[in-house]
Formats: C-alpha cells, sequence, structure tokens
C-alpha cells in the first residue's frame, strides 16, 4: 500500500493542485480541512467536493474557532478589500486578509494527524509568488517549521523518521500552478477562491484572491470553468 | 499599562507557577486554556479558578478537537497507566498519556493571540526533567518553535517585534516548581494534575501525573491541600 500524507486541502484552486501532486508523487492523501471560522462555509463545501472527486484516503474536517480573537477581515466583520479593474498586482504590505499565525495553526494540526496516521509527509499549497505578503508563505518559514517539527515529535525523535513539509507550489507563478492542475486532471469547477461570495455562493470576481485567479487562468491561456457573480468577471 | 503575555494555562500546577512567574516578570497575562477533548472537563474548571484568582487580563477557552484522530490515552478510551506504590520514578520511554504534537498545537494557537493582542511573550509551563519522556517538552523543541514563529507572524516580520517564548520551569525539579508556586502566591488547592479523577473531580493519587506531584510536595517539605481520593494518598 502507497504511503500515506496529510494535504491540507481549503477547497481553494491551489490546495487541489497541492492534493493531485501528492498523489503523483506517490502519496495516499488524507485530506485535512480546517474551519477556522471563515465567513465562507462554501470553502467547506468545495473541500468535500475536492477531495471526494481526488480520491482522499480519508478526509477530516476540523473545526477551530480562530475568530475567537478577532484579527482579519477573513474571521471577523470587516470589509473584504476590492481592487479596482485596472488594479491586478498584489500590494507589497501585508494584507488585510491575513490570519494571525494561520498557517502555523494549520500546519500544527497536519502534524498531529500525520502522528497518529504514523505519516511522515505533510503537503501544503503555500505560494511565495503571488502571496508574498502573507510571511507563513516564504521558503524560510516553511523550513523552520519543518526542523520545528522533526523535534516535536514522538515518531521522529523515537522512531527516528524524518518528517517532511512539501509544498510543491511555493516557487510556481499562479498560472504554472493552473497549467500543472490541468495535467494533474484536477477538475477547477469544484475548487472555491472567493473571500466574498453571494449567497448562492458564486465568487465576486474582484477580491484579491479572484483577481489572481482569474489572472492565472488568462495568463495560462485556459478558462475558467468557474460561474461568476454577473457583470464581475 | 504593562505589557501583555499569552499564559498557556491548562488547569494543572506547572501552569498556574508559570503564570504567576509572568506576572513577576512584569507582564499582563491573558490566560488561553485549549480544550483538546480532554476526558476530564474538572480541568477546565481547575483553569477557570486559577486565572481568576491570580488575576487574568482576560482568559480564553478554546477547543479544539484534537481526540477527532485518536492517538493518546489522555484524549481516547484506552486505559490511563497506573503505578504501583513503590514504582515512582517515570518510564523513560515515552508515555501512553502523549497527545500528538500537542505543545506545537498549543503554541500556536497562543501565537495567533500573542499576534492579535499585539504581544510578543508567550509563556508555556513545560518541563524537561520530570517529563522527560515527552519530545516537545526539551529546550531545542522549545527554540525551534521560537525561531519558527519568529519568521511566522506579520508583527514579527513587519514591525521588527522580537517573538519570545518563556518556559520558566524547564529545568526545575518538581519540588522546585511547587517551592517557586509557593513563594509567588499560587493557591495549589485549585489545581488538578490527575489524568484520571473520580466523578467528583478528585485525584487518583495514582497515576503518573499524581505520583509526580505528590512526591514533588514531599521532596518540597510542604503538603498538598488537594483533597485525594480515600486511601489513595
Amino acid at each position: 500500500m502507497k504511503p500515506p500524507a496529510v494535504v491540507l486541502l481549503s477547497g481553494g484552486l491551489d490546495s487541489a493542485v497541492t492534493f493531485a501532486a501528492a498523489k503523483k508523487d506517490g502519496f495516499r492523501p488524507h485530506a485535512l480541512t480546517v474551519d477556522y471560522g471563515q465567513r465562507h462555509l462554501v470553502e467547506i463545501e468545495s473541500a468535500r467536493r475536492v477531495a471526494s472527486a481526488l480520491g482522499a484516503a480519508e478526509h477530516i474536517v476540523i473545526s477551530v474557532p480562530l475568530h475567537i480573537w478577532g484579527g482579519s477581515a477573513l474571521t471577523g466583520q470587516g470589509a473584504v478589500p476590492k481592487r479596482g479593474p485596472g488594479d491586478e498586482k498584489p500590494a507589497d504590505e501585508i494584507p488585510a486578509t491575513y490570519v494571525p499565525a494561520r498557517n502555523t495553526v494549520l500546519l500544527s494540526l497536519a502534524l498531529a494527524w500525520a502522528e497518529t496516521l504514523g505519516a511522515t509527509d505533510i503537503y501544503i499549497g503555500v505560494n511565495s509568488i503571488d502571496y508574498s505578503g502573507y510571511p507563513d508563505c516564504r521558503p524560510e518559514y516553511i523550513e523552520a517549521f519543518e526542523r520545528m517539527a522533526r523535534l516535536a515529535t514522538k515518531a521522529s525523535v523515537a522512531q527516528g523518521k524524518t518528517l517532511r513539509i512539501h509544498t510543491p507550489l511555493i516557487s510556481l507563478a499562479k498560472a504554472e500552478i493552473i497549467t500543472l492542475g490541468a495535467e494533474l486532471g484536477v477538475d477547477f469547477s469544484l475548487t472555491h477562491s472567493c473571500y466574498d461570495p453571494d449567497e448562492s455562493g458564486r465568487p465576486c470576481g474582484l477580491c484579491d484572491s479572484c483577481a489572481i485567479r482569474l489572472k492565472g487562468f488568462r495568463d495560462a491561456g485556459l478558462a475558467d470553468p468557474v460561474e461568476y457573480q454577473a457583470g464581475s468577471k
């Protein structure tokens, strides 16, 4: 049987491609979705569809109420920043949609499950190119987490296993991620990227995440199969 | 106003002493209790009493269902190991009560709250002497977490702040922790250490945690004010 790996699956495009990459690498992916108080449960539903379509060995959705102390437009009541039509480049500063210590919490939970499964491999779809404003998406952060994780667990200490954090997308541009996903057979219509969908779950086409996604499809020369809100695309 | 610090507070003796040490260090402690699916809610109640008695600026109890994937006698249905009367030394192997990646999850949540508060200081009552079987209680693990955390957060990256993980108990024997707590005015009767209390919350006096606590009080020349189950002490 193939070795298990824990794949963090948000329901977004990047984590779906990451899941497909873990399968291609020869792992049996166990999908972990963390519901950290996102305002839109449509993300969780997307994660369920992606896990099912891509053949997860198991899919766990764990609730961790990171909104309990506030601190982000994604988990609080603040307005999500929108872009103008000609303003497609992310700002250099850290975005307001940053969730405090998010990837550290996500990777910690993945580490806990990995240890329970006897898995030594964790996949996360971080990307340091299009999201350079997030400190916890940088290679030096991931390396520091991996080093810490190798000291943290019973498995790595007592059994001599070497834990690895895989970040197959970390140095890819969005268009390259989309091309890779298309090659690996990812059905992008199942994925959800929008920070501000309407009541039926359709993406706004205007938030940072939609703008980056749409530019990525254009640059890759592919059509985004997702249906956007009227007049927004 | 004193600077804020996040203190991980379990309701046990060690974290209560750690909280008192944070106050003595000049911080305004914000207490964080993580309910990770412990079998005994008496621990959470103890944490509330300790936070109130020691004057927490705020006390948050966050539920993170780490039992969702099993893996420990503390969060599962397995029997808690007991000691014989003459067998007080912890075994060299990692105990069955180990919770996978527990301190990594706890510290990650503390980091998220610290960032939201604008705090750069986190306190955790780990101890590498009496709990040497836990990999995530060792100084090299804590240093690796601190290094990772300094790369992880908006505060540390964008604002040049230096995050610190404080472990005032890490090299103290249990008797020294108890002596320190007594000096700092900790009311030990509010704390709870037992892995296997009875229905009214009284400690068993026989599990690893009770055995270490009772030996600590004896070595410190102090009486444990907690009432144990009949015939167990």
